[in-house]
């Protein structure tokens, strides 16, 4: 394990052995088989990332009454539910190393889970007493939907450009990061510009996830990641080590590229062909520079706090969305 | 028409034409594709029934703002989310007289406009700055979803017991009816007692509306409703008419009944013979009672309202549940 997860993972393992509790309690389901749909998502080894954001993000700004643990579990579910409504969206049968739900269960009762358990995180934001906490999951939930739509659309086709990748993941994953972060201020009652501040952290942070993700299936092995390497060629969606690549490529690889984006069998010779070209031309190496440059970004965002044990958290996650593996 | 339904259109005419323009303006999406789903069933001709009572239970409680036409839209797209997911849940052709949306578009383009329309409800909700708004919201979608899922287990089944049937619509139908109505008290910071007379209501009123739906389906035209009848029968939903036919059947109706339940395939002729059955056994009858039961009991729980045009109207309501053909 690298230094930098060990201590992050030694610095939350109170906090983590808190909100599994929460998790656990508040699910709170009336039928056994929601519960059991739910629990295979929301117990199978997820990081826990989004909550611990929230409650970092919270006593950064000086919050201390302990409710953060609580209301911080409503990101987890919020995100599991996304999960749950993106594996129908996508067909994806691996999810965190496990089937993917709708491969277990029919896609209604899949996306009434889903339904569930956004019910359940609404139910926790509610408790805030913070409209503006409701609104962001609002917001969350809208821009979610809405990119999620946006990707389908755009499935299959064998150009992207930048601005529209970086518009997909902005609303795919950046604003749910976001939201988590910025929440965490809003129960502490922060003043503005520290609101901001951790808007912008998150929202950094989440852009910097999601293109290590889309990074990791193409440089990480399967058994790293859980799942198949290729999933996103797979599925027919371009991500930012590809589309770097194409715009750097000449005519003939560009062509071998576009043919091989749009022919629906996948050949795993061929993709091991495609991950050499992506290194060659570089859509690796810019792919690695732009999560640098927003790692860079959402730390300089916490200039403006004080030190303290949270903070240094905060870093010490940015930094690890750099060089984590899974 | 009518006269009952003739004084409620002529009351409600002037609201009706502002939460259609409010429903408009705070749609909102950004994609194009988005708004055409959503306008597909949003826009098809609903009734408007959870705005309006929303509004005229707030003005019951002397709510006179103008904010109650903003706020009310929330329910229609809470309601429109949930009949989404229901479509394709339920694997419906029909809604609203037009083609269900997944027949139309695919499933997870109906899944995802149907999570927008929730998070569209749930900035609305925000608005209203009243967390127990929000609570109310989290309980109805924790509620539907739950009900569709247990209806979605217990579809097929030969056998529901009256007990199950009206804990199923409680969650299917009665929630978010009453949640319109409580709602409507809460924005008006109504003292607690009217809120729950509000709350009981819309219970017994949606109550009352589903057990009418699920009268219509055996006993309206395929003109009078927009889709074909029998449409409960062909999903292997059991419903009041039938199962309480089952309880007072002897061994040959029961049997054929059954028989005629699990039977994949539907047959029109025997389904004109269940329906002389129904009204023979007393089913149609004793369904017809249930609702009048609670349409009495929701105008009760009125009574301790002061005289006004709005609880006027609500009481019109009422009464119309038990008469409506469509």
């Amino acid at each position: 394990m690298s230094d930098i997860k060990a201590r992050i993972i030694k610095q939350v393992a109170p906090d983590l052995a808190q909100v599994e509790k929460a998790l656990e309690e508040n699910l709170d389901p009336n039928l056994a088989l929601v519960r059991e749909i739910a629990s295979h998502l929301l117990f199978s080894g997820g990081k826990r990332l989004r909550p611990l954001l929230m409650i970092h993000s919270a006593r950064a700004c000086g919050y201390d009454t302990g409710f953060e643990i609580l209301f911080s579990v409503l990101f987890e579910y919020l995100h599991a539910a996304t999960l749950l409504h993106d594996d129908v969206v996508d067909e994806a049968d691996m999810r965190r190393g496990k089937k993917a739900a709708h491969t277990k269960w029919s896609v209604p009762k899949v996306v009434l889970t889903g339904d569930f358990l956004l019910a359940r995180a609404l139910a926790i934001a509610a408790k805030t007493r913070e409209p503006r906490v409701i609104s962001v999951v609002a917001n969350i939930t809208q821009a979610m939907s809405q990119g999620e739509i946006d990707q389908l659309e755009k499935k299959g086709q064998k150009d992207l450009s930048e601005a529209q990748y970086l518009g997909i993941i902005e609303r795919k994953t950046a604003v749910l990061i976001q939201g988590a972060c910025q929440s965490g201020a809003i129960i502490s009652k922060a003043p503005r510009e520290k609101e901001e501040a951790l808007a912008s952290y998150g929202y950094h942070l989440g852009m910097a996830f999601q293109m290590t993700d889309d990074l990791l299936d193409y440089t990480a092995t399967a058994r790293e990641l859980g799942k198949n390497p290729g999933a996103d060629m797979r599925e027919g969606k371009l991500t930012l080590p590809l589309i770097s690549s194409l715009a750097r490529a000449n005519d003939k690889d560009r062509e071998w590229m576009h043919a091989m984006i749009v022919d629906p069998v996948f050949d795993q010779g061929r993709f091991e062909e495609l991950k050499e070209k992506l290194l060659t031309l570089g859509g690796i190496a810019y792919t690695q520079e732009r999560v640098n440059n927003h790692v860079e970004k959402a730390k300089t965002a916490l200039g403006i706090f004080e030190d303290s044990d949270s903070k240094d958290l905060l870093y010490l996650i940015a930094d690890y969305s750099i060089e984590r593996k899974v």
